[in-house]
């Protein structure tokens, strides 16, 4: 069979003890299912800048750009926060999205049946909520340049004598790929891609809706295109998310309304991303795994965090960039059957809930339910 | 006793039913409190753009920095959707916005107790929910330069050939005079203040937060700042909006998040708004007041609006424009005591609530409880 490479990148945090879980699962599949995984572990974040003073060392990225997926846990934490912008942790991360090129960032929002008392919202408004947010992760105001601080001194007006920049910059070329990405996704769901920008107050929103609305009629007229403004999707969000089927939107709404749509769920501990680039030559896609939640620094190294949105991450590989369909849907069935079995990590108890189980026991008991 | 001079746009969609209401209010308060108003009207929006080809008249745009305040019902509608990004309703009310340098929008998320089970959250999350999102309103990426869609047809790489440009930019000046609007209001409240950027990732956010952090250090030492990443910001509201006091955010992070903010409390028809500028000659500051709901064209002309919004928007301009505090409150316990009878709009009834009033019935019931 085919060999699968794989970059491992724990980062910060919790991200060393989800990963270990993830380890356990990949080996099992390795073990039982006949697959071959070269599996190779390197630093992210703020563990890479301790090492070589830096969020992501060269060597790594050459590394990254070579495997068939990157498996990272979570980067930063206070111990980092008054690092210097450009060797903040999150450079590390930001620089692998850029320089693999990973332009499509898959989010699914779905609230577990067993869980759906956690969110905040009414079991009513969020129970079966299954949506898949596509952000643009390349560009957009999170690279776009002129950026930086810059002293403003002869303005008289400017007290305090400086200037902040950025620039939201899109290209018709990247709003269309990323787009294509919504609608194939789209198509495979129930069909709907609703897109979402500020085009009554940007230009680079005016841009964005036309260059959707183009790549709708001419290659995906199958499937229902809408548009919303970006703080009418805030509100529809909370309102009524089951809305939605397909959101497609740019880097720095995404970012935000994919946290909110998270939250939604009541789930963050178990909600898996991926990131996806342009097929390489052995046709999978320049890709990149990660859970959607952060380092949790208050947690780490306790042995409590929840591993099940690493592992969901990890699903996501099997689906996207190994085409192992079958192997992908046995993992989410085994987490939802041990969630139903009333296995529980810390964050997913109530308070009468009873004992909690760990990280690492957490893990064992989905791989025994694979 | 003074005058107070007086401003009212209406606007497109309901703009005209609710502020027919609020006029009702306005000449209670003239008879039965001995206040004297000059008030004069105006068109804004698709309405001007239909009289004069603009959404605001240079003559509308003298009269607005005149006054001592602005009442702004919504603009807006589909019928103005294909027109030129130039001449859209939204246009009228950004340069209102930008000439009268109203640069601190408050807006409140309140939860109104007789309504609480109206938001899609769960009571106990939401009900007595309290906090004041003050966003800044005239900079940012609504106004920076360069901006606008250009031919990018050099680059091979550019399939469409086009590129969308937006600038955000921040001076120290205008973060600093925000973040003070946002400190003397916390004082009057909770004395706390959760400042949101994007620090991480746009040096904008960066300087924001280490001006927001200066002013809090030189001149607000007494009140409590926090800095939150916006994302988490949002998720934040999600899971538990009432850990909030104050929040002073950007532009567009302020669009969105007090969107959400407002949707939270499930009574999007109650919420007002006020945006401030810098005092005047007679002491009061620039202002402008209109209801965070938008001109909801489906509902238009139907006199079943709810005019709370509007009404509890001239309660502010009581407050913050005419000193008027004793008569603020009054408005605003009347608004309650209605609420409290059981008298509702269409908007605030569930399924089995019996009969709605109209939007002039229940402008005329305030009047009665004041
Ligand atoms: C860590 C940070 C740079 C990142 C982002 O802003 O994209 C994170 O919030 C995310 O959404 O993945
Ligand atoms: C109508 C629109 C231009 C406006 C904005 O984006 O600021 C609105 O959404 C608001 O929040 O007042």
């Amino acid at each position: 069979s085919d060999r699968y490479s794989l970059l491992i990148l724990p980062g910060d945090g919790i991200g060393p003890e989800v990963m270990a879980e993830v380890v356990k699962v990949i080996d099992w599949f390795a073990a039982n299912r006949g697959m071959e995984f070269d599996v190779s572990h390197d630093l992210v974040g703020g563990a890479a800048y301790d090492a070589h003073g830096a969020p992501l060392s060269d060597a790594t990225m050459a590394r990254a750009q070579a495997v068939d997926a990157v498996l990272l846990g979570a980067v930063g934490g206070p111990k980092y926060d008054a690092l210097d912008f450009s060797v903040k942790p999150e450079r590390g991360l930001l620089r692998l999205r850029k320089e693999m090129d990973l332009f499509a960032n898959l989010r699914p929002a779905q609230c577990f049946d067993a869980l759906a008392d956690f969110s905040s919202l009414k079991r009513e408004v969020v129970a079966g909520l299954d949506i898949l947010i596509v952000r643009e992760l390349t560009s957009g105001i999170y690279f776009g340049e002129p950026r930086g601080i810059h002293s403003d001194d002869n303005n008289p007006d400017n007290e305090g004598g400086r200037v902040g920049i950025n620039t939201q910059r899109y290209t018709s070329g990247e709003i269309r790929r990323v787009a294509r990405s919504a609608f194939e996704l789209a198509r495979k769901r129930g069909n709907r891609v609703c897109s979402m920008e500020k085009a009554n107050v940007m230009e680079s929103g005016i841009l964005w809706r036309e260059e959707v609305t183009w790549v709708h009629q001419q290659e995906y007229p199958d499937v229902e295109l809408s548009h919303m403004y970006a703080d009418n999707g805030a509100m529809q969000l909370v309102r009524n998310p089951r809305q939605f089927d397909v959101i497609v939107t740019d880097n720095l709404f995404g970012d935000i309304l994919s946290d909110a749509a998270a939250m939604l769920t009541g789930s963050l501990g178990m909600l898996p991303s991926a990131s996806l680039g342009a097929p390489m030559a052995n046709g999978r896609p320049k890709a990149l795994y990660e859970p959607v939640h952060g380092s949790a620094p208050d947690i780490a190294g306790q042995g409590m965090a929840n591993p099940i949105a690493c592992i969901l991450s990890f699903a996501m590989a099997l689906r996207y960039s190994f085409g192992e369909l079958a192997a992908a849907d046995a993992l989410e069935a085994a987490v939802e059957r041990v969630l139903a079995d009333g296995v529980r990590t810390a964050d997913l108890m109530t308070p009468e809930g009873g004992r909690p189980v760990g990280t690492a026991e957490m893990g064992d008991r989905i791989v025994a339910a694979l």
